[in-house]
């Protein structure tokens, strides 16, 4: 069988018994943002890693390369936030055409030390190799945190409040616009929305040290695709309010400009790197106000339900039911 | 500039700088197998990463896919060995291409299991992605160790002894056979010490745990390139004695069998990942008893001197300097 056949999570299933040797190390492996490990004192140590290839997840002709460089680091303290983490440190290994400019390197270095500073993350090292055609950025990074505060994705209870930190839908359509070439007076904020995500880890921090969330993720593959991770894994459905999903006026004015609907870049769209959460109806407030004195945002967009399955609730009181997005890289063709 | 003109190791100079946002959690950075933080209780996390790629590190139709797996954990294992580190957990990330049999995946991650289970170390996840062409493995890997037992490249002294932890050679002469399609009766010997070298784990706990070596590194590059490493990083030079180098009857007969000169293979050969050690004089024989009670090898193999550069005494009592053997894949030509 060949892996175009099988899929990314199929395979990811295949390979995953098998793997823990000392499950007295282990507080979760598997199947959420990150892999944690247990720490002294109540700690717990935070582990993920994620690999970009050029022409499957950047074109170096599109992404400015200091963009790409914080991006890369971006990805990985999306993942610890994810979690309600601390981000500590990373490792970078990279694969390098024997033709490539050492001076487009020297700028997507310049993009991960100006994330890294940002985020107070140290780079230690990695490896560097010769990668014949494409450039290839893998980026290891540990993070820590208290073991009684980390947020999985299996929390989520009838009856929570779902939230997000920020405003989604605007970095695929960067990417829209990009991949067709099209002009809209407002372009640099779509693309800014793409190429240049913030990851969420002060929002991140806020909502696990409070203790009051029931679940958390972030926003990679969309919000049906993520709000579909916790569902299942939770063992839940979920109704989200249409009109409550938050988005940019830029993003309104595109889809107007080009007569696109809204939701296919607010709920199927994806790499947004906000959080997406859940809590209970009781705390929903008090979370609130938390985010208020930190001058961070919090929507709420919907409620978790008995069942399976997603449902959208537009303002005129239809709803429908949500496929999912299930994009897979394994079965579509790639930016060569 | 491109990167084939500047080569890996001035590339690695060129950014190393403005990496380090928390010097309070550093204990070492970037120059050394592993980088290494703080942890609690006098303890330090070691952390490691390695990229493999298709053609360049490996070609799919020579190295069995389960010895591919194993290989791509005990490089890593070996790092961890090579400060004298217990290794704890790996992540996996893979790059592969679409069209890829899933059953030779398999095999790879059945290798990665029995090497990680041979060393009690978790795989937690990691990443996977669609690579066009070529197949891509990159692990990270945390590993433990007390802060006052690490072994770093930058402590011998002069007067020292040299030894290492096992034969050296067999690997580079499997490479050699390989890649010139030679035959020979016993290949499987230098094949397997190509595709499957053990890391020298258990090794290097002895070393740390005793207290009694002054520094360490494995070998990878070989012997010339990383005893050089130990070095240029204590500022000394070394003496080898040629016939004090432990290598194999069969590498012997495959040197015989093709004419080759044996130290193109233990001096120049690299990929053996035993370990290269420095210890003082009068440590020596209380360190090679330990190694003897616990089964393992201790090879003395010269002198730590004062000065620079590195020196082989042959058996008739001649000496040459010894030159960088310099492999850079940046600079040759790749296995496509």
């Amino acid at each position: 069988m060949k892996m175009r056949d099988l899929g990314e999570f199929r395979f990811i299933n295949r390979i995953s018994k098998g793997l823990i040797n000392r499950t007295d190390r282990v507080v979760r492996g598997f199947g959420d943002d990150c892999a944690i490990m247990k720490a002294s004192g109540g700690m717990a140590l935070l582990f993920t890693s994620d690999m970009l290839i050029e022409g499957v997840h950047f074109r170096k002709e599109q992404i400015p390369p200091d963009n790409l460089g914080r991006k890369a680091l971006a990805v990985n303290l999306s993942d610890i936030a994810a979690m309600g983490g601390t981000p500590c440190d990373a490792l970078v290994s990279v694969g390098i055409p024997a033709d490539f400019d050492v001076e487009y390197l020297d700028k997507i270095y310049m993009g991960m030390k100006s994330m890294a500073a940002e985020h107070h993350v140290n780079i230690l090292g990695g490896d560097t190799v010769l990668s014949p055609e494409r450039l290839v950025v893998s980026v290891a990074m540990t993070g820590e945190e208290p073991e009684d505060e980390i947020l999985y994705r299996d929390g989520a209870q009838p009856g929570d409040v779902i939230f997000l930190t920020g405003k989604v839908g605007a970095s695929a359509a960067g990417l829209d616009l990009l991949e067709n070439g099209r002009e809209f007076d407002s372009k640099d904020e779509l693309l800014s929305a793409h190429f240049d995500p913030r990851p969420h880890v002060a929002e991140g921090r806020i909502i696990a040290s409070s203790k009051l969330a029931s679940s958390l993720i972030d926003v990679s593959d969309g919000l049906v695709g993520d709000l579909g991770h916790i569902c299942e894994q939770s063992n839940v459905g979920a109704e989200i309010e249409q009109p409550l999903i938050p988005n940019s006026e830029t993003l309104k004015a595109y889809c107007g400009n080009f007569n696109f609907d809204l939701e296919r870049f607010t709920v199927y769209g994806g790499e947004d790197y906000v959080l997406l959460g859940t809590i209970s109806e009781d705390s929903s407030d008090a979370l609130a106000g938390m985010f208020k004195g930190r001058n961070c945002s919090y929507f709420p967009i919907g409620r978790i339900v008995e069942g399976e399955g997603l449902t959208l609730k537009q303002s005129d009181g239809t709803a429908r039911k949500l496929g999912a997005s299930g994009h897979d890289h394994f079965r579509t063709k790639p930016n060569s």
